[in-house]
């Protein structure tokens, strides 16, 4: 049997409500819970942590800068430490899709950790005798540097786990551009044969592309690690004692680990978002990359005989319910539907940014939304893309090898030797007849045959240093 | 102390792996959940529900058909309705982005049904000696017709609940417009003063808008009561007994209650997801709406002191952490919010449309994935729109007609009369002096005192039938 | 040498500005002109005609309607003929991409027909003291509906011609499939070999995919055809007489032949813009049709020797500036990439759309701009896709055989005959010996030799009627 | 009377076609346009004339190299001058929308090149007896290295001519803050009233934002500066001898003057277009933040009579056919929708990328026409909204202190004094009795009075080291 639920009420300056008599949680948080019911889900675990850092960063500068005694700050810290542990998680009850650019989150935060607080000191939930979640918990700070300042702290921890799936799978793919550096075949433009390469080569481009996407998730923590912190309401830092203001970020910045720093304009860095804008747009480049590589994986090992058949992707589960034997790129797959997923978020963090009036961007839980999930999803993809697919990847060198000779690119290597025009007639000739092009050139006699060797050669073909070009 | 977890062994064409005991998912479905990890959820209740009114169709079809026994076909109807009534809920593993066009999915629920159906004739789980989870549950279907049927189902319900509260939010609309008929106020383009007209108008055309949405979600059904099934693979409906091909669309049918019918060209019904494109546009272009009228709603009752106040929001929470009474607009805050992730979802749903290749689109998952989640947030934004904002909406009367006073827009009316040059001139010193517009035309003597009083009511020219233009 | 321009001076309510003495716009194109410099390009032609359309359809209303005299209306109607006769097109000077919701369009249309009309009755350019641009070119007009209406007048025109292509299209695709209708090719989901069908179904497919294309396009102009014009600024049809309110669209509707009606609610129709993004809606769900079928397409004909080569695209051009011989498939590439430009065209006017403000959407401009070009770069990109491509593409039969023949995919249509799992089995060995499927069933006994001929024909497994399944 | 055109016969591997006698361009620049009626435009002017870059580099290294004559690479030079000097331009006729990786575009300037350099030779046009379009122009040259290059070099020169104008605007808005600093007014958050500021606040705000777009601009260059040229098909360098490999940057960064470097690897240079997208995503975050600070000044010029009223715009044209004396802020629209449209863009752009398959992406042509598109359109909207907007706007000192004092938004800086839930009910009472803020606190003795001057000092609100914090 279900215990019935007890209340205590609790008033704002919209009224009053029942709050269950256990709850940490206010009458705010209940009002934000009530009024948006969007996505069904909870607000991210590493943001509700952050959230409680800058709670326990405020409420040492607090105490330092002299404005906090020292039991209620020494309460403050010791909630927050609990939430950062992860405790206390079912009491953040609010949507992530909320309005009011995230002040239900920080009421959540801000009651959680005063009810927590109060409790320490022997107070009783509800009550705030000894810690108010306005007056102690949310001391010298508003929504509008608090929230922000939890996003991007997130933001930086996500980006230093997806950057370590980023590297991995660099690492993979050069691996496989070394395994693969002696497979001979064809290249392909525009899905036509082009001329010869090795199959390594695609490995160790794919790598390279990588290693770019890399350095700019790197190099986009930048945009992150500049806070509004101590702008309170509108940047105009009201409400903020000066010690508070020169401390707060470096308190944070030594208790997070991060190389936080303060906005020179905390207006601009109140009202704007295009930092965020950054960080999705470099996702968002990843995971063009990403999908075209998915989709040359793809390729490459359509088949098994109907298909390209190159390369063999490592068999992850069965391809389907009917067709017996079918194995399918589901790795792939899933990583270009990930690519599509984050493409798409990055439209709507485009579009939020952009609604923004006046001194504050209201729209900040969407953008933290999607671009939380954006950077989950992307590491969920490369990971299972490095480890279950890439690290897995088997060449199918006599196939390789097989398709570049029957094809007419070789004739490309002819050009800066008998002329574009002939090279044509030539290319044209092998493919009506299916005769190699080495035999057409030897019959007609258009180069002497030492030189056919040494032209038609398709390993010295595929880098610089190989084929010897005399014109 | 937590119990150890026991295990059995089952295998598939790629090889064993160890699955509990006591699941009712098997080897397909871990290897699913192993692949892809990816958003962290569950597929959506919905979906797995209309997949199981997939399975138990398809089994009453083949039992009709003579394929299936009746000892089989009973069990597997059993356990269908189980999950359709909401059990083995925890049993669905993949997670809903995932690779291969949803086979996961589909083997997910084929070995659900199977062990379940297995159990009630009293076999063991994982043995599949009564109930295969391919040879009977999956039979006459394949992944291919059977996940974008139950996408279908899905989306049809979901726009079912999601036209519930677009209808009543047409009426609260409708009926702010009745009760503000009589509130004449100052009409705005490009935000400066235009022309007068009744604040019920807006609210009447809000309806409106609102109304087309309704129809165009209405008429987007269409597109979804067309279903692939029977079509097995790529649409040749390879494997289907004549019987069930006939059968299984009018019979899903039957059992769902939505107008199913089977698509004259399977193969194009197979590799075509422009359906999903179609309802997806029509959700963003509702979106575009809402998201524009939440905004008119900031606007107008922006404020209190320092804004246009021509309207007020219900204060539905604090609206500042710092600020003492503010009070902010969240609702249509987070309807635009959503609006964007709609708009964004619409973007993802296109580029995967756009990526199907030859006899199948693979990117299913995130399609739906998305298109729920559009369909979902919206309702719930829609819903707190309607009963959290438009309906406790009230006018300062006051205020509207205090600033329609003081505007020049009535200049306006004077053109019939005067001329756009000369009424220019009139506007133009009306804003300079601040004196009204009557005042100055009456004083320089442009129209006969009675025809002032005419054509300058501001009432007069917020309807066609009520302004006496006579040139 | 060039003749000196000689200049007039024109005022309006901003002040003077010297207008070239033979120009036919006026001071408020200029100041248009001046303010946006922007694309570069001019409006479009059929939107400059359209605009005169309705100067002409208001003059006779007007006229009609006893409230401008015969003389100006006649030199009005008289010069709005000249411009929809496609003259005096470079008076239209203004950018396309323009502020104020088409008020420099709406002006410059304004002067030039005021100063044609000035000129046929014996005044001088730049005088108006015939005809005023704004009290007779424009008498019971504002931007506001015209704009809109001569947008919507656009698309409508736009819309059918692109119709005729995309049915064009449509046939040329049926007229394939019919031609390739014995052509047995594989099938392929995910890229990988699934069971047989035959090269026609494909091309059936496309076309039943192009003509739902069509049914969207033609549904989609109920949009278009329902226009605000006769609600001036903002819906309230202020200042305009009853006898052109009720007259002026059916009279449009009259002179261009298009079956318009006039919005039930001016003030929704005014301030909504959500049909122009239900068009563009449909436009890009049948650019993302047109882009799967080109990539299909790129695939299928993907060699000459390391592709697929299951059918030839006519040969349009060298493929390359290098490779001799090479020939790419670049009328499918530039229907993909016409694709990508319609979809990013689709958020332009989105974002647009979403931007209106209370009364107004002041954002036509660039939805004109975008819906126009997406109108029109898909109609050149179908019209060379039917023409330089579907209709030369000819079939490569013995290739599709032997890829056929040489798969393992035929082992689906054993499974309701040998169960699932051993179907695997086959499959499995098939593939890793190269033996046929036929060969080892037979090896193994598993089915009569009649049988297996019966079970195994490729060609019954294309169609229901054709596959005898007995089970 | 049109003199008759006389035609040449050209051949090339497809076949023959008639070129115009007199006519530069070949055979294939003529396949090209018959293949490609997309958008009607014409190649960029500045892409035309890197691509004669290009070409004129190569013939440098190619006769420094001594693989091509001095007669021939001199003809070649000179043809290459006249272009770059803007001569020829009619002779570009391909379609910028174009398949085949810009094939088309390729040829077209190889053709007019070897034609206007056999010309000077004293051949004639079409013989190419003295210069070949492939052999000689294009030697060690590719589609898929040329095409490339000229874009990123395109970009190179528009990203500076954009840089020039955000910095000007950058300036402009800087200049506002200091003449705004001392312009008291009321801070707004979600549209509702927050707390005081400076307007010279926004205005520097904005200018930050601004420099923050423009080192971001300066930043994308770095992407843009890194070429594949020499790498000739896929990246492989084929036909290309070493001098030229070594040689054709440097000398091309010579000629240009832009900091070229060849890439590192040449296979991932050629396949992969995130450069691209990166610079796209800093345009539309430069976008995003345009249209936000755009919309702001609307709301904020908003009235004349009805809206907030705190600055003016400078008035640049009459606001409406209809409504006399109306001005809108039609420069801040025409920069919103600027921004949408490169927002669009982006959308393309990322897609078109997305889709390049194995060694080349075949979309750059629509990522071109894309790019430059915004590229161009963002500078002259930003250049009007410099020159026609920001400069001129004036503030409304009275306006803004009016508001402010009517406001209640003072009661924040009680909140470290009296507690928060003290000061909500002080606000609540100011809002609901009208009465100031100051009144209220003096009546009720929460302060004494010198604190009261000092606490509710607005001025000193809008900055940390005036606020006179005590707690």
């Amino acid at each position: 049997m279900k215990k019935r639920t007890e209340y205590r009420r609790e008033s704002d300056s919209i009224g009053t409500l029942d709050v269950p008599k256990e709850a940490y949680y206010g009458v705010q948080s209940l009002r934000g819970k009530n009024n948006f019911s969007i996505s069904g889900e909870r607000m991210h675990p590493v943001f509700i942590k952050y959230m409680a850092y800058i709670k326990k960063a405020a409420a040492q500068t607090n105490l330092q800068g002299g404005k906090l005694n020292a039991d209620k700050a020494t309460a403050i810290d010791q909630a927050c430490d609990e939430v950062i542990g992860g405790k206390l998680r079912d009491e953040f009850i609010v949507d992530p899709i909320q309005g009011g650019a995230g002040t239900s989150a920080n009421m959540n935060i801000n009651e959680v950790i005063a009810n927590r607080a109060e409790e320490i000191l022997g107070g009783s939930k509800g009550a705030y005798e000894f810690v108010h979640p306005n007056d102690h918990v949310n001391m010298a700070q508003s929504t509008n540097d608090v929230i922000p300042t939890a996003g991007k702290l997130t933001v930086l921890e996500l980006i230093d786990d997806l950057g370590i799936e980023v590297k991995r799978l660099e690492e993979a793919l050069k691996a496989k551009g070394k395994e693969f550096d002696d497979v001979i075949k064809m290249g392909r433009t525009q899905l036509q044969d082009a001329v010869p390469m090795r199959l390594g080569q695609s490995f160790t481009a794919y790598g390279e592309m990588v290693a770019r996407d890399f350095r700019r998730l790197m190099a986009a923590k930048a945009s992150m690690e500049e806070v509004n912190l101590g702008g309170t309401a509108i940047g105009s830092a009201i409400n903020v004692p000066r010690y508070y203001l020169d401390n707060i970020v470096p308190i944070l910045a030594e208790l997070t680990g991060f190389p936080l720093h303060q906005s020179a304009n905390l207006f601009d860095a109140t009202e704007n978002l295009d930092g965020f804008v950054t960080v999705s747009g470099v996702l968002r480049t990843c995971a063009v990359n990403l999908s075209k590589m998915s989709n040359d994986l793809r390729l490459l090992s359509s088949g098994p005989k109907t298909g390209l058949r190159e390369i063999n992707l490592p068999a992850k589960q069965n391809g389907s319910s009917i067709m017996p034997g079918k194995v399918n790129p589901v790795i792939p797959e899933v990583v270009s539907q990930v690519a599509y997923h984050v493409i798409g978020h990055d439209v709507t963090i485009t579009m939020a940014a952009e609604a923004g009036q006046l001194e504050l961007n209201a729209f900040e839980p969407i953008v933290f939304f999607n671009l939380f999930e954006s950077l989950e999803t992307l590491r969920g993809a490369i990971r299972t893309l490095t480890d279950n697919c890439i690290s897995g990847i088997t060449a199918n060198r006599e196939r390789c090898r097989e398709l570049l000779e029957h094809s007419a690119g070789l004739t490309t290597a002819l050009c800066p030797h008998i002329g574009y025009k002939k090279a044509a007639v030539i290319a044209k000739e092998a493919l009506s007849t299916d005769r190699p092009v080495r035999e057409i050139v030897m019959a007609e006699k258009l180069l002497p045959q030492e030189a056919v060797e040494e032209v038609l050669d398709p390993y010295a073909m595929t880098e610089p240093g190989l084929q010897r070009v005399k014109g």
